[in-house]
């Protein structure tokens, strides 16, 4: 394990749209179909965040406070897995920086905590945002927590029945957790009044959020992945990282993370891909793993679409299964979304990123691997990344080659037990990828 | 946060067998009545541990494969609760040796690790265990796993039906765990025919594995506190706090750890006594807590008695409420244990430690604000020590002295969330000391 002071914890994210080779599509407003301005997001977010989803100054600054609440549980600790390296029989050397030593489980904590404080610094008392498996729900009931913030989490039902743990997790933290729908929104009532036991969606989870959101004035709205300014708050996963592989002295040849909405697999790879975009190490291979079942990189369209189901926000340029399909019920719920972060897809259309799928069955027995040589239990998203360095550790294998792998791992599986328990039951499949589903999302794509 | 490099990460357990000012009283065969001899023990431990239950070398070189093993979850992080100082509004400062980041989630895997070890330095295949609430299983689970050893948990059937993820974290580790009472064992099969729906106890559950240990060649027993070898096992921790308070500019005034069999408080405050016992700090305050309803040492007589609940093991000398009672349902299941540990019940009977109790809606008070301000989900055997800290800390507020706190962390509290929402939502209730009860199980003493 390679530890970092926490003097030398980074006090600035490294914002790479001031390193991209073209800048990024614009974000257009879905009724003009013109690009959107400032004030068109001032209902739902702060200024400060505003700001940085266009900022093109390559670093800024992690305010003290943020920075004081980062070093409650960072720097996080650089792993090597020797003994899966060993189990593989493999040259290769595979790193893993891991991100489940958060007190909410998971690298979501970098950002809930960053977009907390800035709500706060506008004098915001209480956000709402929306959790599918809880994860994203939980850390920002923690970031609200920690600047005495109201905190309002709309959970979809079938995740709030099935998950317990994770909304218990979020009314420790003082959050309220209501499953969606919920009667408290228009969107909710609506939905309740058609389908009383409708077991809700992310999409209209997230309509409940905005909703309510913008029908408060002390209230914002708050998103755990796919934007800018979130990407952005997870460089400083990549950025402690580079400094201790070099404590390790080692550089990865692989870098390889998960992708629902990106943030995660930015977190770290965005500051490698510094290195790749500068000329320093254009051979680097940087892979994101998405599901098979969910494929938006792989199998998806790069245009506009909408970031949520129903329609309600900007329109983004992304990777996108098209904003109406619904991906299988895999285990790995996190990455259940139809789209991709634009600065990822942006990223993957220039050809700096590989793109690569893992099926659900092959995911697990990733798990169980890594769980009985390195000890961890992975969150079910990040076997994806899991699945694949240990793909690419056994080509080494094959061919001799004693690579660099390093793995992006976003957080423990503490509460993703049952689908363990499946798994070993042997009561888990593979989806296959639902092509129809995704023919006919494609057809309800916005014209721009 | 302190980290500390893995280098300095200790290399040897400190025995305070070394340096007791009495040497502890022998361990007495429960049928002649005479201090047993290693022969004794030999059909259920390995030699090693055996000799090291006895040793009066003051430090214990930790096996290399051991420390490797360590080295992938050590040196644990020392926190200061700066966020939980500023909510009390207190002078003190607090410090906390955090054990939650191990795979396991507690202190437990310590011992388990260099159990496993000794164990397979022995030729030993199968290990045979019991496991109250889980944390003990998972972590011995896990240690088999890393040196390929057969593991069995025999886990107390009112805990298996209720904690089904502790369960499943043994079988992700390649574990079997099976609800005792058992069909497997003699002891198991008499129960069920008496009492076909039996919840089962701790007890009955040593009574299963001792007899499964002792019925096969292959199979060893293992035990995860209490004896004294688990005990120097759990030392790493003290030592490991002592150098990262140093980094930290600190010296405690007080230690603080809760206590069940007593390898968590063991743990830290053994390595802090030294300095007690040398004069160097004598006046340091070093504090056991117990729960309100099962509380050992502020309450029990201290003398023989046996291990187990069936009166199977060698007699120990401590302080025992009687090896017939059964403690009341709390939430604390760790700490739901009739005896403690003969080194924590010598060194308290020297007058070296300060006992105390806690109220269980106290501590649950105690979890929840520090949930609050740290962030971390604590263990309810843990929040214990929480409690009493935090009591001391408020003492200084009054007082205005600037103590230095020091509390063991033992381990999260993910997979004990119900337990939460059941503080969250008013349904937990204090448990007063069961005076009869105990009153009746004194008489069922053994004569020595």
């Amino acid at each position: 394990m390679w530890f970092l002071d926490q003097k030398d914890m980074p006090d600035k994210w490294y914002n790479i749209q001031a390193d991209l080779p073209e800048p990024l599509p614009p974000v257009l407003h879905p009724g003009t179909g013109k690009p959107i301005g400032p004030e068109d997001l001032a209902p739902l977010f702060p200024m400060e965040l505003i700001k940085q989803e266009v900022s093109t100054e390559r670093w800024i600054e992690i305010p003290d406070e943020v920075q004081d609440i980062y070093r409650t549980y960072r720097p996080t600790v650089l792993h090597r897995a020797y003994n899966l390296e060993k189990a593989l029989d493999t040259p290769a050397r595979i790193f893993y920086k891991y991100e489940g030593t958060s007190q909410a489980g998971s690298h979501k904590l970098n950002t809930a905590v960053a977009q907390a404080y800035y709500n706060k610094q506008e004098g915001i008392k209480r956000i709402a945002t929306e959790t599918g498996a809880g994860q994203w729900g939980s850390a920002l009931a923690m970031g609200c927590s920690f600047f005495d913030i109201e905190c309002k989490v709309y959970m979809v039902r079938i995740s709030y029945d099935q998950k317990p743990y994770r909304r218990i997790l979020m009314e420790t933290w003082g959050a309220q957790c209501i499953p969606s729908p919920s009667p408290d929104t228009n969107a909710g009532r609506d939905m309740l009044k058609k389908w009383p036991d409708c077991p809700g969606s992310l999409g209209l989870a997230i309509s409940e959020a905005v909703e309510d959101a913008a029908s408060r004035d002390d209230t914002h709205y708050s998103l755990g992945s796919v934007l800018n300014h979130v990407l952005l708050h997870q460089t400083v996963i990549g950025e402690e990282t580079i400094m201790q592989m070099e404590m390790a002295d080692a550089y990865p040849d692989i870098v390889i993370g998960c992708v629902g909405g990106g943030s995660n697999f930015a977190g770290q790879a965005l500051p490698w891909m510094r290195d790749k975009l500068s000329g320093k190490s254009p051979q680097m291979r940087i892979i994101s793993v998405e599901p098979e079942s969910c494929p938006k990189i792989t199998k998806g369209m790069y245009t506009y679409d909408f970031g949520d189901v129903v329609g309600l926000t900007p329109l983004l340029k992304m990777h996108t299964l098209g904003h109406t399909f619904i991906p299988p019920a895999i285990h790995a719920g996190g990455l259940r979304y139809h789209g991709m972060a634009p600065i990822v897809s942006h990223l993957n259309n220039l050809g700096l990123i590989e793109a690569r799928s893992a099926h659900q069955m092959g995911i697990f027995e990733a798990a169980v691997m890594f769980a009985r040589t390195e000890g961890i239990i992975s969150a079910p998203e990040t076997s994806h990344a899991i699945r694949i360095g240990i793909d690419e550790a056994l080509k080494c294998r094959e061919s001799g080659e004693a690579k660099t792998i390093l793995i992006a791992h976003s957080g423990h599986g503490h509460f993703d037990l049952t689908s363990y328990a499946k798994y070993l039951a042997g009561e888990i499949t593979n989806f296959s990828y639902p092509e129809e589903e995704v023919k006919k999302a494609l057809q309800d794509l916005p014209r721009v």
